[in-house]
Protein backbone atom coordinates (compact mmCIF):
# COMPACT_ATOMS: atom_id res chain seq x y z
CA UNK A 1 0.00 0.00 0.00
CA UNK A 2 1.23 3.70 -0.97
CA UNK A 3 0.72 6.30 0.86
CA UNK A 4 1.71 9.61 0.36
CA UNK A 5 1.18 12.83 2.33
CA UNK A 6 -0.08 16.21 0.93
CA UNK A 7 -0.30 19.58 1.94
CA UNK A 8 -3.91 20.46 2.76
CA UNK A 9 -3.79 24.07 1.15
CA UNK A 10 -2.47 22.73 -2.36
CA UNK A 11 -4.43 23.81 -4.78
CA UNK A 12 -1.86 23.46 -7.82
CA UNK A 13 1.21 22.41 -7.20
CA UNK A 14 3.41 21.22 -4.34
CA UNK A 15 5.31 18.59 -2.54
CA UNK A 16 3.97 14.78 -1.72
CA UNK A 17 5.82 12.73 0.77
CA UNK A 18 6.06 8.90 0.74
CA UNK A 19 4.60 8.10 3.98
CA UNK A 20 6.15 4.47 6.01
CA UNK A 21 3.83 4.70 9.34
CA UNK A 22 1.45 7.69 11.09
CA UNK A 23 3.15 7.90 14.64
CA UNK A 24 0.29 10.42 15.79
CA UNK A 25 -2.38 12.22 14.86
CA UNK A 26 -4.35 13.66 17.42
CA UNK A 27 -6.81 17.27 18.40
CA UNK A 28 -5.30 20.19 20.46
CA UNK A 29 -7.51 23.11 21.73
CA UNK A 30 -6.26 24.73 18.40
CA UNK A 31 -5.35 21.94 15.37
CA UNK A 32 -4.81 19.07 14.42
CA UNK A 33 -1.37 17.76 14.92
CA UNK A 34 0.60 14.97 13.13
CA UNK A 35 3.29 13.09 13.28
CA UNK A 36 4.48 10.68 9.92
CA UNK A 37 7.32 8.58 9.54
CA UNK A 38 8.21 9.11 6.00
CA UNK A 39 10.56 6.44 3.93
CA UNK A 40 13.52 8.27 4.03
CA UNK A 41 13.04 12.11 5.05
CA UNK A 42 12.55 11.00 8.85
CA UNK A 43 9.70 12.07 10.85
CA UNK A 44 7.44 14.82 9.59
CA UNK A 45 5.18 17.29 12.02
CA UNK A 46 2.69 18.12 10.48
CA UNK A 47 -0.67 20.87 11.98
CA UNK A 48 -3.69 21.40 10.31
CA UNK A 49 -2.47 19.89 7.68
CA UNK A 50 0.48 21.72 6.83
CA UNK A 51 4.14 20.38 6.92
CA UNK A 52 6.45 22.52 9.83
CA UNK A 53 9.42 20.42 10.20
CA UNK A 54 10.68 17.39 8.38
CA UNK A 55 13.44 15.86 9.96
CA UNK A 56 15.35 15.84 6.83
CA UNK A 57 16.29 19.33 6.39
CA UNK A 58 14.66 21.30 9.40
CA UNK A 59 18.47 22.23 10.06
CA UNK A 60 18.15 24.86 7.17
CA UNK A 61 15.43 26.42 8.60
CA UNK A 62 15.74 26.59 12.61
CA UNK A 63 19.82 27.22 12.08
CA UNK A 64 18.61 30.48 9.91
CA UNK A 65 16.27 31.45 12.04
CA UNK A 66 18.30 31.37 14.96
CA UNK A 67 21.89 32.36 14.02
CA UNK A 68 21.63 35.77 11.59
CA UNK A 69 20.19 37.74 14.54
CA UNK A 70 22.51 36.40 17.06
CA UNK A 71 25.50 36.76 15.37
CA UNK A 72 24.52 39.92 14.36
CA UNK A 73 23.48 41.20 18.09
CA UNK A 74 26.77 41.94 20.12
CA UNK A 75 25.07 40.29 23.03
CA UNK A 76 22.02 38.80 22.87
CA UNK A 77 21.68 37.52 26.43
CA UNK A 78 17.75 37.49 26.55
CA UNK A 79 15.78 35.98 23.82
CA UNK A 80 12.22 35.79 23.17
CA UNK A 81 10.88 33.31 21.03
CA UNK A 82 7.59 33.27 19.68
CA UNK A 83 5.47 29.75 18.26
CA UNK A 84 8.65 27.42 17.87
CA UNK A 85 7.18 24.41 19.76
CA UNK A 86 8.79 21.72 18.12
CA UNK A 87 11.93 23.37 19.56
CA UNK A 88 14.33 23.55 16.56
CA UNK A 89 14.86 27.17 17.07
CA UNK A 90 15.27 26.61 20.97
CA UNK A 91 17.36 24.10 20.22
CA UNK A 92 19.81 26.50 17.95
CA UNK A 93 19.41 29.61 20.40
CA UNK A 94 20.99 27.40 23.67
CA UNK A 95 24.13 26.64 21.39
CA UNK A 96 25.48 30.11 21.95
CA UNK A 97 27.00 30.77 25.44
CA UNK A 98 26.06 34.42 25.34
CA UNK A 99 22.67 33.67 25.76
CA UNK A 100 21.03 33.90 29.32
CA UNK A 101 17.63 33.50 29.21
CA UNK A 102 15.27 32.27 26.91
CA UNK A 103 11.28 32.39 26.94
CA UNK A 104 9.24 30.47 24.81
CA UNK A 105 6.22 31.43 24.33
CA UNK A 106 3.91 28.64 22.33
CA UNK A 107 -0.15 28.64 22.24
CA UNK A 108 -0.28 24.83 21.94
CA UNK A 109 0.92 22.85 24.99
CA UNK A 110 0.62 19.84 22.58
CA UNK A 111 2.60 20.80 19.76
CA UNK A 112 5.65 20.41 22.76
CA UNK A 113 4.23 17.59 24.05
CA UNK A 114 4.16 15.50 20.70
CA UNK A 115 7.93 16.99 19.53
CA UNK A 116 9.15 15.64 23.01
CA UNK A 117 7.88 12.17 22.37
CA UNK A 118 7.88 11.77 18.42
CA UNK A 119 10.45 14.63 17.31
CA UNK A 120 13.78 13.95 20.14
CA UNK A 121 16.17 15.36 17.44
CA UNK A 122 14.25 18.68 17.78
CA UNK A 123 12.88 18.78 20.98
CA UNK A 124 16.39 17.78 22.33
CA UNK A 125 16.72 21.54 24.12
CA UNK A 126 12.93 21.60 26.01
CA UNK A 127 15.14 20.77 29.22
CA UNK A 128 18.06 23.51 28.91
CA UNK A 129 18.47 25.08 31.99
CA UNK A 130 18.14 28.54 30.33
CA UNK A 131 14.78 28.16 28.76
CA UNK A 132 11.31 28.75 30.10
CA UNK A 133 7.95 27.83 28.87
CA UNK A 134 4.79 29.72 28.47
CA UNK A 135 1.58 28.09 27.43
CA UNK A 136 -0.18 30.84 25.40
CA UNK A 137 -1.20 33.11 22.98
CA UNK A 138 2.23 34.94 21.98
CA UNK A 139 0.49 37.91 20.77
CA UNK A 140 -0.96 38.47 24.41
CA UNK A 141 2.30 37.42 25.90
CA UNK A 142 4.13 40.71 24.09
CA UNK A 143 1.25 42.64 24.77
CA UNK A 144 1.27 42.10 28.49
CA UNK A 145 5.10 41.61 29.36
CA UNK A 146 7.02 44.01 31.25
CA UNK A 147 10.50 42.22 30.41
CA UNK A 148 12.65 43.66 27.80
CA UNK A 149 14.39 41.19 24.80
CA UNK A 150 17.65 41.44 23.29
CA UNK A 151 16.47 39.30 20.34
CA UNK A 152 12.71 38.35 19.25
CA UNK A 153 12.54 35.13 17.00
CA UNK A 154 8.61 35.14 15.96
CA UNK A 155 8.78 31.01 14.40
CA UNK A 156 4.67 30.99 13.73
CA UNK A 157 3.13 28.20 12.16
CA UNK A 158 1.54 29.52 8.34
CA UNK A 159 -0.50 32.23 8.68
CA UNK A 160 -3.89 30.03 8.27
CA UNK A 161 -5.49 28.78 12.27
CA UNK A 162 -3.93 30.28 15.45
CA UNK A 163 -0.78 31.51 13.73
CA UNK A 164 -2.51 34.30 11.51
CA UNK A 165 -2.42 37.60 14.20
CA UNK A 166 1.32 36.55 13.89
CA UNK A 167 1.43 38.81 10.80
CA UNK A 168 0.02 41.96 11.84
CA UNK A 169 1.24 45.48 12.21
CA UNK A 170 -0.29 45.17 15.80
CA UNK A 171 1.66 42.73 16.55
CA UNK A 172 4.77 44.18 15.30
CA UNK A 173 4.53 47.09 17.29
CA UNK A 174 4.49 45.05 20.14
CA UNK A 175 7.66 43.30 19.45
CA UNK A 176 8.88 46.37 18.63
CA UNK A 177 7.73 47.66 22.23
CA UNK A 178 9.44 44.80 24.09
CA UNK A 179 12.73 44.86 22.57
CA UNK A 180 15.43 46.92 24.19
CA UNK A 181 16.67 50.17 22.17
CA UNK A 182 19.27 48.11 20.51
CA UNK A 183 16.90 44.79 19.85
CA UNK A 184 16.40 42.79 16.61
CA UNK A 185 13.22 40.83 15.48
CA UNK A 186 13.28 37.98 12.98
CA UNK A 187 10.02 36.79 11.97
CA UNK A 188 9.40 33.62 9.01
CA UNK A 189 7.85 35.29 6.24
CA UNK A 190 7.03 32.68 3.73
CA UNK A 191 8.14 31.76 0.49
CA UNK A 192 7.98 34.50 -2.24
CA UNK A 193 8.38 31.88 -4.93
CA UNK A 194 4.74 30.36 -4.98
CA UNK A 195 2.06 30.12 -6.50
CA UNK A 196 -0.06 29.29 -3.74
CA UNK A 197 1.13 32.20 -1.51
CA UNK A 198 -0.78 31.67 1.53
CA UNK A 199 -0.23 35.23 2.39
CA UNK A 200 0.37 38.66 0.47
CA UNK A 201 4.25 38.49 1.28
CA UNK A 202 4.68 42.21 -0.01
CA UNK A 203 1.75 42.79 2.94
CA UNK A 204 4.05 41.78 5.70
CA UNK A 205 6.69 43.77 5.24
CA UNK A 206 4.52 46.79 5.06
CA UNK A 207 3.48 45.84 8.04
CA UNK A 208 6.76 45.49 9.56
CA UNK A 209 8.13 48.77 7.67
CA UNK A 210 5.57 50.60 9.37
CA UNK A 211 7.10 49.72 13.06
CA UNK A 212 10.74 49.14 12.58
CA UNK A 213 13.35 51.31 10.95
CA UNK A 214 15.00 49.02 8.47
CA UNK A 215 13.59 45.60 7.63
CA UNK A 216 15.01 43.75 5.05
CA UNK A 217 14.66 39.80 3.92
CA UNK A 218 16.51 36.95 4.02
CA UNK A 219 16.60 33.89 2.55
CA UNK A 220 17.37 30.11 3.15
CA UNK A 221 16.72 26.62 1.10
CA UNK A 222 14.46 24.37 3.02
CA UNK A 223 13.74 21.33 0.61
CA UNK A 224 10.36 20.61 2.35
CA UNK A 225 8.72 23.92 1.87
CA UNK A 226 6.71 24.66 -1.17
CA UNK A 227 9.07 26.19 -3.76
CA UNK A 228 12.23 25.87 -1.40
CA UNK A 229 12.94 29.42 -1.09
CA UNK A 230 12.03 30.59 2.44
CA UNK A 231 12.18 33.80 3.37
CA UNK A 232 12.61 35.76 7.07
CA UNK A 233 12.61 39.16 7.97
CA UNK A 234 15.03 41.09 9.66
CA UNK A 235 13.84 43.82 11.79
CA UNK A 236 16.77 46.11 13.64
CA UNK A 237 16.42 49.04 15.62
CA UNK A 238 20.02 48.95 15.81
CA UNK A 239 22.02 46.74 14.28
CA UNK A 240 23.06 46.42 10.75
CA UNK A 241 23.56 42.56 10.02
CA UNK A 242 25.94 42.79 7.38
CA UNK A 243 28.34 45.26 9.53
CA UNK A 244 27.46 44.75 12.88
CA UNK A 245 27.89 41.10 12.06
CA UNK A 246 29.47 39.53 15.04
CA UNK A 247 32.29 37.31 12.78
CA UNK A 248 34.59 36.94 16.05
CA UNK A 249 32.31 35.61 18.17
CA UNK A 250 31.22 32.65 15.31
CA UNK A 251 34.73 31.93 15.02
CA UNK A 252 35.15 31.56 18.82
CA UNK A 253 31.55 29.04 19.03
CA UNK A 254 32.83 27.07 16.40
CA UNK A 255 29.57 24.61 17.43
CA UNK A 256 28.66 22.12 14.16
CA UNK A 257 25.71 23.89 11.96
CA UNK A 258 24.86 22.02 8.84
CA UNK A 259 23.94 25.09 7.05
CA UNK A 260 24.30 28.74 8.41
CA UNK A 261 28.06 29.85 8.00
CA UNK A 262 29.79 32.80 8.11
CA UNK A 263 29.79 33.66 4.56
CA UNK A 264 25.47 32.38 4.09
CA UNK A 265 25.58 35.46 7.24
CA UNK A 266 26.02 37.83 4.19
CA UNK A 267 24.93 36.14 1.41
CA UNK A 268 21.56 35.21 2.54
CA UNK A 269 20.49 38.83 2.37
CA UNK A 270 21.45 38.87 -1.54
CA UNK A 271 17.69 38.31 -3.38
CA UNK A 272 17.07 37.50 -7.03
CA UNK A 273 15.47 40.55 -8.92
CA UNK A 274 11.64 39.42 -8.81
CA UNK A 275 12.18 38.70 -4.94
CA UNK A 276 13.48 42.05 -4.12
CA UNK A 277 11.05 43.37 -6.61
CA UNK A 278 8.46 41.63 -4.96
CA UNK A 279 8.74 43.44 -1.88
CA UNK A 280 10.36 46.70 -2.70
CA UNK A 281 8.66 47.32 -5.54
CA UNK B 1 -11.54 16.10 -12.96
CA UNK B 2 -8.30 16.12 -11.32
CA UNK B 3 -5.43 15.63 -13.20
CA UNK B 4 -1.64 15.75 -11.94
CA UNK B 5 1.37 15.64 -13.10
CA UNK B 6 4.22 13.68 -11.08
CA UNK B 7 7.66 13.08 -12.37
CA UNK B 8 8.79 9.72 -13.61
CA UNK B 9 11.38 8.98 -10.76
CA UNK B 10 10.10 10.71 -8.11
CA UNK B 11 10.59 7.58 -5.40
CA UNK B 12 9.28 8.75 -2.03
CA UNK B 13 9.38 12.69 -2.38
CA UNK B 14 8.90 15.16 -4.90
CA UNK B 15 6.68 17.81 -6.76
CA UNK B 16 3.00 17.39 -8.09
CA UNK B 17 1.71 20.18 -11.12
CA UNK B 18 -2.42 20.49 -11.39
CA UNK B 19 -2.51 19.90 -15.09
CA UNK B 20 -5.34 21.62 -16.92
CA UNK B 21 -4.35 20.66 -20.44
CA UNK B 22 -2.34 17.81 -22.43
CA UNK B 23 -1.16 20.07 -24.64
CA UNK B 24 1.22 17.41 -26.60
CA UNK B 25 2.75 13.98 -26.32
CA UNK B 26 4.89 12.69 -28.77
CA UNK B 27 7.79 9.64 -29.29
CA UNK B 28 10.98 11.24 -30.91
CA UNK B 29 13.33 8.52 -31.83
CA UNK B 30 14.92 9.36 -28.41
CA UNK B 31 12.41 10.33 -25.62
CA UNK B 32 9.27 10.80 -24.98
CA UNK B 33 8.46 14.73 -25.51
CA UNK B 34 5.19 15.89 -23.92
CA UNK B 35 3.82 19.68 -23.37
CA UNK B 36 1.80 20.18 -20.74
CA UNK B 37 -0.98 23.47 -19.60
CA UNK B 38 -0.81 23.89 -15.77
CA UNK B 39 -3.87 25.29 -13.76
CA UNK B 40 -1.18 28.44 -13.06
CA UNK B 41 2.12 27.72 -13.28
CA UNK B 42 2.25 28.20 -17.41
CA UNK B 43 3.48 25.85 -19.98
CA UNK B 44 5.86 22.54 -18.50
CA UNK B 45 8.13 20.73 -20.75
CA UNK B 46 8.55 17.02 -20.07
CA UNK B 47 10.95 14.20 -20.71
CA UNK B 48 10.81 10.80 -20.25
CA UNK B 49 8.66 11.77 -17.72
CA UNK B 50 11.15 14.50 -15.83
CA UNK B 51 10.69 18.59 -15.73
CA UNK B 52 12.80 19.86 -18.01
CA UNK B 53 11.33 23.70 -17.89
CA UNK B 54 8.12 25.21 -16.34
CA UNK B 55 7.31 28.58 -17.85
CA UNK B 56 6.71 29.69 -13.76
CA UNK B 57 10.33 29.86 -12.77
CA UNK B 58 12.37 28.80 -16.13
CA UNK B 59 13.96 32.11 -15.72
CA UNK B 60 15.86 31.31 -12.74
CA UNK B 61 17.85 28.13 -14.19
CA UNK B 62 18.57 30.14 -17.88
CA UNK B 63 19.52 33.11 -16.29
CA UNK B 64 21.83 31.66 -13.66
CA UNK B 65 23.19 29.00 -16.39
CA UNK B 66 23.75 31.76 -19.00
CA UNK B 67 24.86 35.04 -17.09
CA UNK B 68 27.47 33.61 -14.57
CA UNK B 69 30.35 32.61 -17.48
CA UNK B 70 29.38 35.31 -19.52
CA UNK B 71 30.21 37.82 -17.45
CA UNK B 72 33.03 36.52 -15.81
CA UNK B 73 34.53 36.13 -19.12
CA UNK B 74 36.02 39.53 -20.29
CA UNK B 75 35.05 38.50 -24.27
CA UNK B 76 32.92 36.04 -24.39
CA UNK B 77 32.16 35.96 -28.16
CA UNK B 78 31.51 32.28 -28.97
CA UNK B 79 29.55 30.44 -27.05
CA UNK B 80 28.91 26.92 -27.33
CA UNK B 81 25.74 25.28 -25.87
CA UNK B 82 25.07 21.06 -25.42
CA UNK B 83 21.33 20.26 -24.89
CA UNK B 84 19.54 23.15 -24.29
CA UNK B 85 16.65 22.17 -27.12
CA UNK B 86 14.17 24.01 -25.04
CA UNK B 87 15.65 27.44 -26.60
CA UNK B 88 16.24 29.33 -22.65
CA UNK B 89 19.70 29.12 -22.67
CA UNK B 90 19.99 30.52 -26.04
CA UNK B 91 17.78 32.80 -25.46
CA UNK B 92 19.77 34.68 -22.31
CA UNK B 93 23.00 34.21 -24.49
CA UNK B 94 22.09 36.28 -27.69
CA UNK B 95 21.33 38.74 -25.09
CA UNK B 96 24.66 39.88 -24.28
CA UNK B 97 26.23 42.38 -27.89
CA UNK B 98 29.44 40.49 -26.82
CA UNK B 99 28.75 37.21 -27.86
CA UNK B 100 28.98 36.82 -31.93
CA UNK B 101 28.14 33.60 -32.28
CA UNK B 102 25.91 30.64 -30.80
CA UNK B 103 26.63 26.95 -31.44
CA UNK B 104 23.31 24.74 -29.94
CA UNK B 105 23.77 20.95 -30.43
CA UNK B 106 20.58 19.54 -29.62
CA UNK B 107 20.32 15.31 -29.82
CA UNK B 108 16.57 15.52 -30.46
CA UNK B 109 14.84 17.89 -32.77
CA UNK B 110 11.72 17.24 -32.05
CA UNK B 111 12.51 18.95 -28.26
CA UNK B 112 13.35 22.10 -30.47
CA UNK B 113 9.89 21.65 -32.59
CA UNK B 114 7.70 21.61 -29.81
CA UNK B 115 9.72 23.94 -27.53
CA UNK B 116 8.76 26.65 -31.32
CA UNK B 117 5.36 25.15 -31.29
CA UNK B 118 3.91 25.57 -27.26
CA UNK B 119 6.58 27.52 -25.32
CA UNK B 120 7.64 30.35 -27.42
CA UNK B 121 8.43 32.42 -24.16
CA UNK B 122 11.79 29.37 -24.01
CA UNK B 123 12.13 29.36 -28.16
CA UNK B 124 12.07 32.98 -28.91
CA UNK B 125 15.79 33.22 -29.76
CA UNK B 126 15.56 29.91 -31.85
CA UNK B 127 16.03 32.78 -35.23
CA UNK B 128 18.55 34.05 -33.65
CA UNK B 129 21.01 35.31 -36.85
CA UNK B 130 23.41 34.54 -34.41
CA UNK B 131 22.71 30.83 -33.96
CA UNK B 132 23.50 27.69 -35.96
CA UNK B 133 21.73 24.82 -34.67
CA UNK B 134 23.07 21.80 -35.18
CA UNK B 135 21.13 18.31 -34.70
CA UNK B 136 23.24 15.63 -33.14
CA UNK B 137 25.33 14.12 -30.01
CA UNK B 138 27.18 16.73 -28.19
CA UNK B 139 29.25 14.19 -27.24
CA UNK B 140 30.49 13.10 -31.02
CA UNK B 141 30.11 17.28 -31.76
CA UNK B 142 33.05 17.66 -28.46
CA UNK B 143 35.13 14.90 -29.69
CA UNK B 144 34.77 16.24 -33.45
CA UNK B 145 34.83 19.91 -33.92
CA UNK B 146 37.63 21.70 -35.02
CA UNK B 147 36.08 25.07 -33.72
CA UNK B 148 37.55 26.39 -30.60
CA UNK B 149 35.04 28.48 -27.49
CA UNK B 150 35.05 30.86 -25.17
CA UNK B 151 32.42 29.54 -23.33
CA UNK B 152 30.45 25.73 -23.41
CA UNK B 153 27.38 25.86 -21.42
CA UNK B 154 26.36 22.00 -20.94
CA UNK B 155 22.62 22.25 -20.59
CA UNK B 156 21.74 18.75 -20.57
CA UNK B 157 19.11 17.19 -19.08
CA UNK B 158 18.80 14.34 -16.37
CA UNK B 159 21.21 12.19 -16.20
CA UNK B 160 18.84 8.91 -17.37
CA UNK B 161 18.36 8.58 -21.14
CA UNK B 162 20.17 10.18 -23.60
CA UNK B 163 22.31 12.65 -21.55
CA UNK B 164 23.49 9.81 -19.28
CA UNK B 165 27.36 10.77 -21.08
CA UNK B 166 27.45 14.58 -20.21
CA UNK B 167 28.57 13.74 -16.78
CA UNK B 168 31.07 11.67 -17.84
CA UNK B 169 35.13 12.66 -17.65
CA UNK B 170 35.56 12.36 -20.87
CA UNK B 171 32.97 14.28 -21.75
CA UNK B 172 34.25 16.81 -19.61
CA UNK B 173 37.68 16.50 -21.05
CA UNK B 174 36.62 17.04 -24.30
CA UNK B 175 34.36 19.99 -23.42
CA UNK B 176 38.32 20.77 -21.87
CA UNK B 177 40.16 20.68 -25.58
CA UNK B 178 37.22 22.52 -27.01
CA UNK B 179 37.91 25.68 -24.64
CA UNK B 180 40.36 28.23 -25.87
CA UNK B 181 43.50 28.47 -23.00
CA UNK B 182 41.27 31.21 -21.11
CA UNK B 183 37.68 29.56 -21.72
CA UNK B 184 34.95 28.73 -19.13
CA UNK B 185 32.54 25.53 -18.90
CA UNK B 186 29.31 25.81 -17.06
CA UNK B 187 27.39 22.55 -16.15
CA UNK B 188 24.10 22.19 -14.73
CA UNK B 189 24.77 19.07 -11.67
CA UNK B 190 21.24 18.11 -10.37
CA UNK B 191 20.44 19.18 -6.87
CA UNK B 192 22.85 18.37 -3.81
CA UNK B 193 19.87 18.05 -1.92
CA UNK B 194 16.99 15.98 -2.70
CA UNK B 195 17.32 12.18 -1.30
CA UNK B 196 16.04 11.01 -4.92
CA UNK B 197 19.14 11.95 -6.30
CA UNK B 198 19.34 10.99 -9.81
CA UNK B 199 23.39 10.91 -9.74
CA UNK B 200 26.16 11.14 -7.37
CA UNK B 201 26.59 14.53 -6.90
CA UNK B 202 29.92 14.76 -5.70
CA UNK B 203 31.23 11.91 -8.60
CA UNK B 204 30.03 14.94 -11.07
CA UNK B 205 32.44 17.44 -9.21
CA UNK B 206 35.39 14.62 -9.26
CA UNK B 207 35.01 14.03 -12.86
CA UNK B 208 35.38 17.73 -13.59
CA UNK B 209 37.97 18.52 -11.25
CA UNK B 210 40.12 15.68 -13.02
CA UNK B 211 40.41 17.55 -15.75
CA UNK B 212 40.10 21.72 -15.02
CA UNK B 213 42.11 23.30 -12.64
CA UNK B 214 39.09 25.25 -10.89
CA UNK B 215 36.07 23.98 -10.68
CA UNK B 216 33.46 25.19 -7.80
CA UNK B 217 29.85 24.93 -7.63
CA UNK B 218 26.93 27.87 -7.65
CA UNK B 219 23.37 27.48 -6.84
CA UNK B 220 19.98 28.86 -7.96
CA UNK B 221 16.72 28.31 -6.42
CA UNK B 222 14.64 27.07 -8.75
CA UNK B 223 11.06 26.31 -7.87
CA UNK B 224 9.72 23.71 -10.32
CA UNK B 225 12.95 21.33 -9.19
CA UNK B 226 12.83 19.14 -6.56
CA UNK B 227 14.32 20.42 -3.27
CA UNK B 228 14.49 23.90 -5.04
CA UNK B 229 18.27 24.20 -5.08
CA UNK B 230 19.72 23.71 -8.15
CA UNK B 231 23.57 23.42 -8.55
CA UNK B 232 25.90 24.20 -11.67
CA UNK B 233 29.42 23.54 -12.01
CA UNK B 234 31.50 26.29 -13.20
CA UNK B 235 34.79 25.30 -14.41
CA UNK B 236 37.78 27.23 -15.56
CA UNK B 237 40.90 27.35 -17.16
CA UNK B 238 41.78 31.24 -16.32
CA UNK B 239 38.99 33.46 -15.13
CA UNK B 240 38.12 33.82 -11.20
CA UNK B 241 34.07 34.41 -11.32
CA UNK B 242 34.35 36.73 -8.69
CA UNK B 243 37.46 38.55 -9.18
CA UNK B 244 37.35 38.33 -12.74
CA UNK B 245 33.54 39.54 -12.83
CA UNK B 246 32.72 41.71 -15.65
CA UNK B 247 30.62 44.41 -13.50
CA UNK B 248 31.00 47.31 -15.68
CA UNK B 249 29.61 45.56 -18.43
CA UNK B 250 26.82 43.81 -16.55
CA UNK B 251 26.21 47.78 -15.75
CA UNK B 252 26.25 48.71 -19.76
CA UNK B 253 24.67 45.93 -20.88
CA UNK B 254 21.28 46.51 -18.20
CA UNK B 255 18.86 44.34 -19.87
CA UNK B 256 15.86 42.82 -17.39
CA UNK B 257 16.30 40.06 -15.74
CA UNK B 258 13.79 38.04 -12.97
CA UNK B 259 16.74 36.45 -11.59
CA UNK B 260 20.21 37.51 -11.53
CA UNK B 261 22.04 40.58 -10.76
CA UNK B 262 25.48 41.90 -9.67
CA UNK B 263 25.35 40.70 -6.17
CA UNK B 264 23.48 37.37 -7.11
CA UNK B 265 26.77 36.37 -9.57
CA UNK B 266 28.84 36.35 -6.07
CA UNK B 267 26.29 34.99 -3.95
CA UNK B 268 25.30 32.04 -5.38
CA UNK B 269 29.03 30.78 -4.78
CA UNK B 270 28.46 30.92 -1.33
CA UNK B 271 27.42 26.95 -0.25
CA UNK B 272 25.66 26.02 3.05
CA UNK B 273 28.05 23.84 5.19
CA UNK B 274 25.66 20.08 3.90
CA UNK B 275 27.00 21.40 0.59
CA UNK B 276 30.42 22.43 0.87
CA UNK B 277 31.10 19.29 2.61
CA UNK B 278 29.37 17.09 -0.19
CA UNK B 279 31.20 18.02 -2.94
CA UNK B 280 34.55 19.15 -1.14
CA UNK B 281 34.14 17.12 2.13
Amino acid sequence: MDLWFTESDMKTYGLVFKIKKTLYVGKSKYQTVAVFETVDMGRLLVLDGLVMSCEYDEFAYHEMIAHVPLYTHPSPENVLIIGGGDGGTVREVVKHDIVKSVDLVEIDEEVIKVTKEYLPVLGSAFDSPKLNIHIGDGIEYVKDTDKRYDVIIVDGSDPVGPAVGLFSESFYRDCYERLKEDGIMVAQTETPYDVNLRVHVPQIYKNIRKVFPDTRMYIANVACYPSGMWSFAFATKKYDPIKDFQGVRYEKDGFKLKYYNDQIHKACFILPNFVRDFIDG
